[in-house]
């Protein structure tokens, strides 16, 4: 690019960065505050003071609180299916994958304040947005057990695919609700009893062997992409 | 009773019995209250009027917004104890009993808008009391599988009892948080399809004929004792 056209650009380059570190920072603070507090009692000036910014920073990009914790779920959710692509392009078998998906996204819950806030937001209904996190999990277990059935990972003797979808749903959604009062029922240990559990009744005998309920080594480490 | 002293007594039973009455029909109004808008953005004033008195019935009663979740909590929590104690002495087998235990508590959140709010306050620690339901149904759910232990009820190759116990928790925790959304979730035949799909991986193969996931025949009807 020729000099003079690099220095007409850099004013308006830096601006836009500027916004968008600004627009970060207040979904960041954002989330804090309806983590702590929930949807409802969150105070917008809360949030702009926590993102160093004045209330009037807050307005010129989000119109009301509605509108900063729609952002908030549409972050978590960006970070969410980002994860869930990385960890199945990485696969090995479908039912590997379930249990690798789900220790990434307990350790998104775990460590990023947008990825928390941004799935309770999304269950409380309080928000405009139309994305429903937990049913886009759902669609993602259903998946997987489908898969696991073309490939024959799945025992002869287990029943229905809707009734295992739908336990294995609960179950992951349960440890997420155990967890607002007690960190453990997210941690890896209680991720992995889980599946310690689950696969043994899931998995072909043969296919039992190579299964990891820990989850595949280094996974959640490769697929951790929190929003910056 | 002499004629005399009962005409004495019938004025003060009478007030009693108006108290307990008031008191009961502000307890099922805070409930809805705090069901519909959360413990944070539930209002006093719609509280007193949803049970048809004044606000001064209401402060006659309970100090403040904490002493009414509080007293919503503890019915819950009497309801409660007193269903599992119900379907516990009709019970055929540690593991039926579970899941009958299950049944019962599924239609309580269901059908008693004491029991669900109850139980939402129970773990959002807003309130005073020293309940943690979450936590009674995890000692509930841990004693029923010793007892299965004990009878030898349980498939000899499954894992630990804690991890078990800690599934078990989870998924029907998890029915709940997700019933929020969608009210199938704590439905007989999701509840039925979750035991369906858990009961072929804990009981030992002689054992599993006459376990029924759908719950013991009119049991959940026995043991449904809604707050009056």
């Amino acid at each position: 690019m020729p000099l003079r056209r690099m220095v007409l650009l850099e004013p308006l380059v830096t601006k836009q960065e500027r916004a968008t570190r600004t627009r970060d920072a207040l979904i960041k603070s954002a989330a804090r505050e309806f983590d702590e507090h929930g949807y409802a009692l969150a105070k917008l000036s809360a949030i702009s003071s926590g993102a160093g910014v004045s209330p009037g920073a807050l307005h010129f990009h989000f119109e009301n609180k509605a509108a900063v914790a729609a952002a908030v779920e549409i972050d978590a959710s960006t970070t969410l299916r980002r994860t869930a692509r990385i960890v199945y392009h990485q696969r090995s078998n479908a039912l590997q994958n379930l249990a690798d998906t789900t220790h990434a996204l307990a350790r998104l819950l775990r460590e990023d304040v947008v990825v928390r806030a941004g799935f309770r937001l999304s269950c409380s209904q309080l928000c405009g947005t139309d994305l429903n996190l937990r049913q886009e999990w759902q669609s993602c277990v259903q998946q997987r057990l489908a898969e696991a059935a073309d490939e024959g990972l799945l025992a002869s003797d287990i029943g229905g695919q809707q009734d295992l979808a739908r336990t294995i749903v609960a179950a992951t959604i349960g440890l997420e609700a155990l967890c607002r009062d007690n960190g453990e029922w997210l941690s890896p240990g209680t991720v992995t009893g889980l599946w310690r559990t689950l696969l043994p009744m899931l998995a072909a005998p043969g296919a039992l062997a190579a299964l990891t309920p820990a989850g595949s080594p280094g996974m959640a480490e490769r697929a951790y992409t929190p929003v910056a």
